[in-house]
């Protein structure tokens, strides 16, 4: 009889808490058995399609034989050549779209990337709370060590409407994070869940700190299409910060197919030739048929006039759905960019004997109103602190997330089932 | 002044090695400069479409909003549903779409994420050369350290046409290999390059030796609908080795649309779940309207004939191409499965005084041969060596590799091309 060594998952895949994602689907399951129709804006996949001509544009691709093999692994000619069109007049130079410009399989692959091309084990990588969930597995895949730094809630969020940019980095609490090991630094602008667009001077001080100790820096600012302000990109600070900055952008987040999978880096060579080859290693290539289409929706978005009308629809809808705040007496969190908004409920007591379950009870007080909102109004928002390090996960607890990109009769709805909070809000 | 650290880039991405895809492109692109036409049959992308009730099926969901956005990170249930009902018959058992199947971006990510579920920093991979050099890669990603063990070609390959069942595994060198560190094998059936499609004879002798040391087993069979001959699956030696088995399946080579990124693992729930959740990490979710596309393509296979019509048109384009062997007297493998074939070039002498670039001057003898069928045939194979370690790339220096996954009438270009061999092999 050998004696049989035990197969165990590796640890990067074993944690037990259960992520927000599947919660809110198993309370949106629970609320269906209870009758009751459950208004999704937790997750921020689009309640619409991408525009006709995009969507035109990868129903004539598929017929094209090259456009349904491989790609070559850094993106197909066509779509380097619009990105580098549609993006060089914001970074003020022209764009390489053969030695600056990856495609990736969605932003999140490419961040991926970024970190395999650089991160080698115990490098350590500044992450700003909250932060986008996949960034941590990301990091850690590749070896690095994340350390966490807190964006810090308006003082009295909880008793008004407060401007996202009131949201604030303490730059000398992020400066004593930095040790010998910080290899890189995530920004995250337009911001998630935030809504937060970084000031030029909030860049320049965080900036000067990345070339003052050569950190390299990671920009997501895969919602650069949706602002509602004045926006700057990271790599825009200086040509040293240039020298340092990947910008990650999204075909996904720009044309309402978070499906599709069809994401990029943007950067000096440098940086792009060993992210690029850490995409190569993690995928191959990306989806061909929609790269060529998302190359094809880049090219006719002037002309349509679809970045004016993204961004004001959007608007619009932000502006819609959050009438019901100020109708209700909650303050929320005015985004700047983005799609998503942050409303405090502070005020709202949860009934003690309520019927929580136990992968809820013992989480923040956000998860309990999440459940609670599911399962007694019928609408879906996301607890933030899914988002945070459990030692500052109580700046958000009253907080909840919700999501904008929706059909308008969703978010009236939505607004409408709300309405039944009024009578617990009175007191 | 400060003493700024080195920004470097990570090691895995850091090798000098030129990767074969863009050593041939590089002599592709010097061919053509010197007025030479390239006719590829390098890269195993197919030369011609999906099929007509595929991509039909692709346009058609392109239209729905839930296809253009997230799907859950477990595949949509709809492919998870076909892909049960057409693989529970190979299988022998009803497969849980819910537990026993996970939808990845591409069978490239699959095996990847398989090896992110289990694999910690010094676990033990072995893998038979020659290999798919993304293995490589993703193994080492995960932190694991790859062990190898050849293939022994045919003892007569350099003069005659051999069966690819006489390309062999030593099982005692296989056994010489296994350490308490062994976590995981990969077995590649049908195999790339080779063809070979491993009896259940060597099944069973490869997979008793996972069996008493408890060794997780990754079978990548993406060719599994291509085969001419007998075809066993790993999982289905016995119940013990389905327990180890995680089997990889991908929808651009069942339905020749290498671009889309959608394959599959399947398996017992112990080995889905890892596995699942590496895949969300690294991607969180695959690309919605081509994987509902691929869904509806399983479940009308069949009553299109697909199957048997892919198979024998991948056999006939099989047959077709290698009479240019038969005619030149040059020795090759016949493939019992895929749309690889290697054929044997000891018998052609190359001039000595041939002016070869660098990156091939130092490369075993089949690079040299690659280049120069590019340069002076103007037909683009693969180098197999590349798939081997520097120890045994000996084993296949004579040999090319050529995907016959084209169009006629490229074959019959190639074939014309590859007759101006004949005054070159006549002593």
């Amino acid at each position: 009889m050998s004696t049989k060594k035990e197969i165990k998952p590796a640890a990067r895949v074993s944690s037990n808490k259960q992520d927000v994602w599947s919660l809110v689907n198993e309370a949106a399951a629970a609320a269906a058995q209870g009758g009751q129709s459950v208004t999704n804006l937790g997750q921020g996949f689009f309640g619409y399609n991408p525009p006709k001509f995009v969507l035109d544009a990868a129903k004539e691709v598929l017929d094209r034989v090259e456009c349904n093999q491989y790609s070559p692994t850094r993106g197909r000619p066509r779509l380097l050549k619009a990105l580098s069109e549609a993006y060089s007049p914001f970074f003020g130079r022209t764009l390489d779209p053969n030695t600056e410009i990856v495609v990736t399989t969605g932003a999140n692959e490419g961040t991926l990337a970024a970190f395999m091309g650089f991160i080698e084990e115990g490098d350590e990588v500044i992450v700003m709370e909250p932060f986008f969930d996949q960034y941590i597995h990301n990091i850690q895949m590749a070896g690095g060590k994340v350390v966490y730094v807190p964006l810090h809630p308006p003082k009295d969020g909880a008793s008004k409407t407060c401007s996202s940019k009131e949201w604030t980095l303490d730059i000398e609490e992020f400066k004593s994070k930095i040790t010998p090991k910080t290899k890189m630094m995530i920004i995250n602008t337009p911001h998630n869940p935030i809504g937060k667009i970084f000031t030029k001077e909030e860049l320049k001080a965080i900036t000067d700190l990345a070339v003052e100790h050569n950190i390299l820096i990671v920009s997501d600012e895969v919602y650069d299409r949706l602002f509602y302000t004045e926006f700057t990109r990271v790599a825009t600070i200086s040509p040293e910060v240039e020298n340092l900055t990947i910008t990650v952008g999204s075909g996904g987040k720009t044309f309402n197919a978070t499906g599709w999978r069809v994401g990029w880096l943007i950067g000096k060579p440098h940086l792009i030739k060993p992210a690029s080859v850490g995409h190569t290693q993690l995928c191959y290539s990306s989806v061909s048929p929609l790269q060529e289409a998302t190359a094809i929706g880049l090219e006719k978005a002037e002309s349509e006039n679809y970045w004016e009308h993204s961004v004001k629809t959007m608007k619009h809808k932000m502006d819609l759905f959050n009438e019901i705040w100020d109708e209700l007496g909650i303050p929320y969190t005015v985004p700047d960019g983005g799609y998503f908004v942050l409303a405090n409920f502070s005020k709202l007591k949860l009934p003690e004997d309520y019927p929580f379950p136990p992968s809820v009870q013992n989480r923040a007080r956000d998860f309990k109103l999440c459940w609670w909102f599911i399962k007694e109004l019928g609408v879906a928002a996301i607890p933030p602190t899914e988002f945070y390090t459990e030692e500052n996960a109580h700046m958000a607890e009253d907080y909840l997330r919700f999501a904008v990109c929706k059909e308008d009769s969703m978010l009236e709805e939505a607004k409408e089932k709300l309405r039944k909070l009024k009578p617990l809000l009175e007191n």
